[in-house]
């Protein structure tokens, strides 16, 4: 993947490869420079891939990698010309792969690079407060605000007229125009994503980015994580409330509107205009279709057709809840 | 409304109305200077009203304005000494003619007149911690403590015996004595309230405050947003734990405890002595009575009448609740 | 209890506790000096114990202490040795008599001892960002990061290859090694404690501390609150998601997955290898198993044993709900 906010520290050779991930493998090719980590279908023949589950043999048949990460049963279906990896977890070990292409996705330790905001470019630029922070290679347009102690991290992009509150945190974003992120925010920290292991979790890198369309409000005191392999997107006006938790790979469609509190697992895909009310919840990996109405202190679970209104834990159709719960 | 905390920009000539209704009316009076917006009852013959809804009749024949937005169907009860001023939707037309008699009071860009709390009128006063911000004409009592890194806005009214704690932000709000508001919290910002429209919504004006009573506690990282024509309250010695969100126009009565990640929508009010457990939320526009107490997790969609225990979502009666559902 | 974070003040002379309970006993004894306030096991016979409820008549019995706050039906279980001091509410005179020994438990007024970190000896050791305070007996191991406007407060002890976010508070805590807590979080404030009294509620005191151990992880925007008598722990390995909320007294075992917008009320109990799902919630004084699986969105009102899949609210076993809930 590419992506201005992490930079690839690859080549690596595939010895080293088998170093990280404690293999003893003998391969005539150990000095084989592998110069980047990508899915099936993306993957060149400089660059190792994986392959996890058999839903994905059709591409594994037809991948140009010359590496990939498997298991000793789906090997069979690579082409001759993709050395396979076998390891015991594939996706554990893809993690392990990617943070040593992307060591900076897997951690959210404080931006070193920033500097007080009155000696970069954006001194007469942009209209700002007291204590502000702003890293490498940021980019602000014009008319924008940055309100008291906040801190845009290195390679945020924020197109014109925003507005962003003070206390505020934005890294690994892409801000369009005329977006207001209210106060004590945090945007673009890495998801919540990593495989449990008895002693020291292993994280899952997180290389995507929150990508916010023009138009829309962030409530405050509100999280968005960035996403791990693709991006975490806020479509064109939609307005989200205080306290709100948008997790990594969620994309949310336009004119949208979440009241306050509510949370979206990682994932879930929300469609256009939208309504989700205060404190309602929504499972990972789930389809929510256009129109949908989803009532306060709902717990989504399940796939939401088109213009659906729904209610309850799990959510069901409306009429029918309150039917069975008065 | 008379508010010491946004400052109407009025008079403006009703051509100008008008133009930014993007009517096109031949009016004889069109120099005529309106002063303000105000509801039916409130509205002096210098000031332009709204009248949406049948509901309100009896108070739009007595109304002193001299102009008000309404609908062709409602103009007939209007007074002869009152002009009809026909828009395709009432509620939108009175948010934008309200953003232009108090432009600050639909967003929250930080405040740009604050100082260092050291060069101001508090520094022998206030016991204060680094990195403090206090707006222009803030007022603050004696005995008060700010931790680090707060900020005060402008106008804000500050008590005595009052604890601000670190990275806390205060605005267009009013706090009486011995309250203590925590670390992380945003107090007074505009409530989220607007009209959908398509590709940019219509933000309605919040004119009105925060205002906490005596011997509150706000715990961290909480959000209370400021009212829209009338204010937010919370009433005497009232405790809300860490991360409640109270949305705008909401009335909290006294002696009431609210537990951690509660959330109230907009304009409901609370009574005297209700205790509200974790995560409970309770749906805008509800009457909640006194004594009433409200098991953690509920969701409230109905008023509550005084003395009841309820469970639940839809929050009933916690026997029947804990009967049906063993 | 003895701890680094809270300086006892006494001796207390035992008139002047008299004083403080608005008492007017007469004793014999009242120049004898309290050292302490402790529970009936562990106060020696300097100190002054409490006993409310006949649960604990069996450690009554046997207490050491040479004063008791107690009631008139309790008083006989007490031994020859341990005067009886008669109160209408021991659990609120308990509660006074706490807070003269330890003022500073009470409240959480921002730390005054706090200095810019670049003139502690901090500054060559700790890897540090923009405007960070830290208070005064601090102890920061090696190889460790803290963001930019982060507040480490007095006596927190952190271990080696932590990492602390940006705008962060830690007070009243113990971090072992290689811990991460992001950005905004509110860590070892005091719990929601107190005593309801019609115009003035009489706080609870919180003399514990947060104890995290080794690997963990808390997300952003977190609140996890100290304890009272108590410590708040979070064990090894155990990951937190953002908006998290951990009240006074909670104990999390290891290798413990909590998602996004969780809240646990006080004094729960959370075995090792638990997940819980997102926005569920906890009640106060529960015992969870280990190995348990709560699905997102539950609300747990009682036990929960080992081994369990539980989901709704109240929750119960995963596959009873889904049949009743379809």
């Amino acid at each position: 993947m590419s992506t201005p906010f992490f930079t690839n520290q690859g080549p690596i050779k595939i010895s080293e490869i088998n170093r990280y991930l404690n293999l003893n493998i003998n391969l005539t090719n150990e000095d084989f420079e592998v110069t980047d980590i990508k899915d099936l279908s993306n993957a060149s023949n400089k660059e190792i891939t994986f392959f996890h589950s058999k839903k994905y043999r059709e591409l594994a048949k037809k991948t140009k990698a010359s590496f990939c990460l498997t298991t000793d049963k789906l090997k069979e279906d690579l082409p001759i010309s993709c050395t396979p990896i076998i390891v015991s977890n594939v996706l554990i070990s893809t993690a392990i792969i990617t943070s040593k292409f992307y060591p900076q996705s897997i951690n959210d330790d404080f931006d070193q690079t920033v500097e007080p905001i009155q000696v970069t470019k954006f001194k007469d630029k942009v209209n700002y407060g007291n204590n502000i922070l702003v890293g490498k290679n940021v980019s602000i347009g014009s008319n924008c605000k940055i309100g008291h102690n906040s801190i845009i991290e290195k390679n945020v992009i924020i197109g014109n007229d925003c507005s962003i509150g003070s206390n505020t945190i934005i890294r690994n974003s892409i801000l369009k125009n005329n977006i207001r992120i209210l106060d004590n925010c945090v945007i673009g920290k890495h998801g919540f994503g990593f495989f449990p292991d008895k002693n020291n979790n292993i994280r899952y890198p997180h290389i995507g980015v929150v990508l916010i369309q023009d138009n829309c409000e962030i409530g405050c005191n509100a999280t968005i994580d960035r996403g791990s392999m693709s991006n975490t997107e806020i479509g064109k006006n939609s307005y989200l409330d205080n306290q709100i938790h948008i997790a990594h790979n969620v994309k949310i469609g336009a004119n949208t509107i979440i009241a306050g509190q509510v949370g979206i697992a990682g994932s879930s895909i929300i469609g256009n205009n939208v309504r989700i009310g205060g404190q309602s919840g929504i499972s990972g990996h789930l389809k929510i279709g256009n129109n949908v109405e989803i009532a306060g202190g709902s717990g989504v679970i399940k796939d939401i057709p088109d213009n659906s209104k729904v209610m309850g834990y799990p959510a069901k159709n409306i009429r029918n809840y309150l039917k069975e719960n008065r």
